[in-house]
């Protein structure tokens, strides 16, 4: 049997519901080459009706207990939900994920749910192509909702979470002025903001900080961001925050704006597919005899590095 | 006149000792693409003669005022000297730059001193082209001492000082211990370490801990990496920190293994110019209507983002 064949098979059972194959076929994914192909290959034409909603913020936000919460409140009418825990830097908070997945081990016994960590593959470009692809699995595997949690707000988590179709912000009372949010790109990303830890003193400051900076910025689809309280701890606001994400579904999907957020994010997966094919090519090029013969040439200053690059790559450029 | 003859009358005015044509035409290497293939292929051929010395270690370890000293040195006998600082991050710490770089304006004056910056060019494999092709400008330009200073020991400093021809590890008392040093992969790099502000208390302990670690590993080009007290505020031990260096030189020329550096310098920098050929034609593909057309084709689930990327690269796979 080949691998392909054994992929395929994996995906069937994967997407009728088993979820040990499901959790392999993820891993595929994430291990990219072509594993992470054939999965591509098996799922791109399924399950299209799955809303993402990336929730992002600085670390300590409350992003995990917000992202519980509304697992929870999805569960209360048994919809079935997917979490994608996305961690760039994973080889340096790996515990504090590890906690984290601990913790929604409360949802362990629930078929309903399905929860898995992402971490970067070691190659720039990964993450890119990983989470969209990872999701693309989910939502073929019949989970309606695909919730992308990032650990912190680097430019990577920034992207991906901005490329979610609702893209929720997590503040807190205090936790940075206009500028610091602005200078993190989340006014450009943000579709609702949460200030969570909303029992804490400066909330209305801070949310009146949001508005301030929401002012003397243009509205993104026509979809003027809202602004959400919530306290994550005793599940204060989670009602309203899912009601606001609703909404927000509901506005893209009536205006045609959903459609365009896809055509945005297919692009992006395919530079970044795109980009890890011709690193992979890099690398291969950058070993065996021809190349060893030419960085000699280039230590020996018998070629400078371009022009060794140059032929190198001379039948690609 | 054709822009790489332009460039071509820049070098040989930035060789003959023009230090405001020696400046722009660094300026063209950081900026990398045609202009700096240009300074590549103009002096390639020269310079062979000058040693590089890396200088690494923690932020606020000293690095800067230790440079600062060395080039004192050096200068005490008339040697020429020049120095690169480099910071791939600078965009968050260019206030701490700019700050050493005003502080070593106590050379301004001096025509055998030559300072200059070098930044990140926002894409990945920047520094690893940049710093190598930077150091040969200099060297071209007759300064037989390089020393290159990162800010910080992240993985791209780490990589560049341990491709340096001696490369120094700045350490403090109490700074770390072996463990933290090894993790940063310190100790594979290093062939002097340096222990600064040893006027501190722990000097001892951190010594040995580094004795201790050094006893574990093997030896790197049949050298066994030294130990130097210093206290680069006063000038303490510089002396001794030349000596050793000087050592170290004479140590890898006399065994030949200065050659097998260059060899591996050379194929690392081959390596990274490979790479920035390949991400440029990234960023050329993933534009114009073809890739706009693949994207639509992605977004309507009518190709997976791996074929389309093979498609888009079709003639070169």
């Amino acid at each position: 049997m080949s691998a392909d064949t054994e992929i395929d098979q994996l995906v069937t059972r994967a997407l009728a519901g088993e979820r040990g194959a499901l959790a392999r076929v993820l891993s595929f994914v994430d291990g990219g080459g072509a594993p992470a192909r054939a999965v591509a290959a098996a799922v791109h034409t399924r399950g299209d009706g799955a809303w993402i909603v990336g929730i992002t913020g600085a670390p300590g936000a409350g992003k995990s207990t917000l992202t519980d919460r509304l697992v929870a409140h999805l569960r209360a009418d048994g919809t079935r939900v997917a979490v994608l825990a996305v961690d760039p830097t994973s080889p340096f908070s790996g515990g504090a994920i590890l906690g984290d997945r601990v913790r929604m081990q409360g949802h362990a016994t629930d078929d309903g749910v399905f929860i898995r960590s992402l971490a970067t593959r070691g190659h720039l470009g990964g993450l890119s192509a990983a989470v969209p692809a990872a999701a693309r699995v989910l939502a073929a595997a019949g989970y309606p909702w695909v919730l992308i949690e990032t650990v912190g707000v680097g430019q990577v988590e920034v992207e991906i979470a901005g490329h979610a179709d609702t893209t929720v912000v997590v503040l807190n009372p205090g936790w940075g002025d206009a500028v610091q949010a602005a200078k993190a790109g989340l006014l450009e990303i943000a579709d609702v903001f949460v200030v969570n830890k909303a029992d804490r003193p400066g909330t209305r400051d801070t949310v009146r900080e949001i508005e301030g900076m929401l002012e003397l910025s243009p509205a993104r689809s026509g979809w003027r961001p809202a602004i959400v309280e919530t306290v994550a701890t005793d599940g204060s606001g989670v009602e309203d925050l899912w009601s606001v994400i609703a909404s927000h579904r509901a506005h893209l999907e009536g205006t045609g704006a959903a459609d365009e957020r896809r055509r945005v994010r297919a692009a992006d997966e395919l530079r970044a597919v795109v980009f890890e094919t011709l690193a992979a090519d890099v690398a291969r090029r950058c070993s065996g005899p021809e190349f060893a013969a030419l960085a000699g040439r280039v230590a020996a200053r018998d070629l400078d590095p371009y022009a060794a690059a140059a032929e190198l790559l001379g039948e690609r450029t």
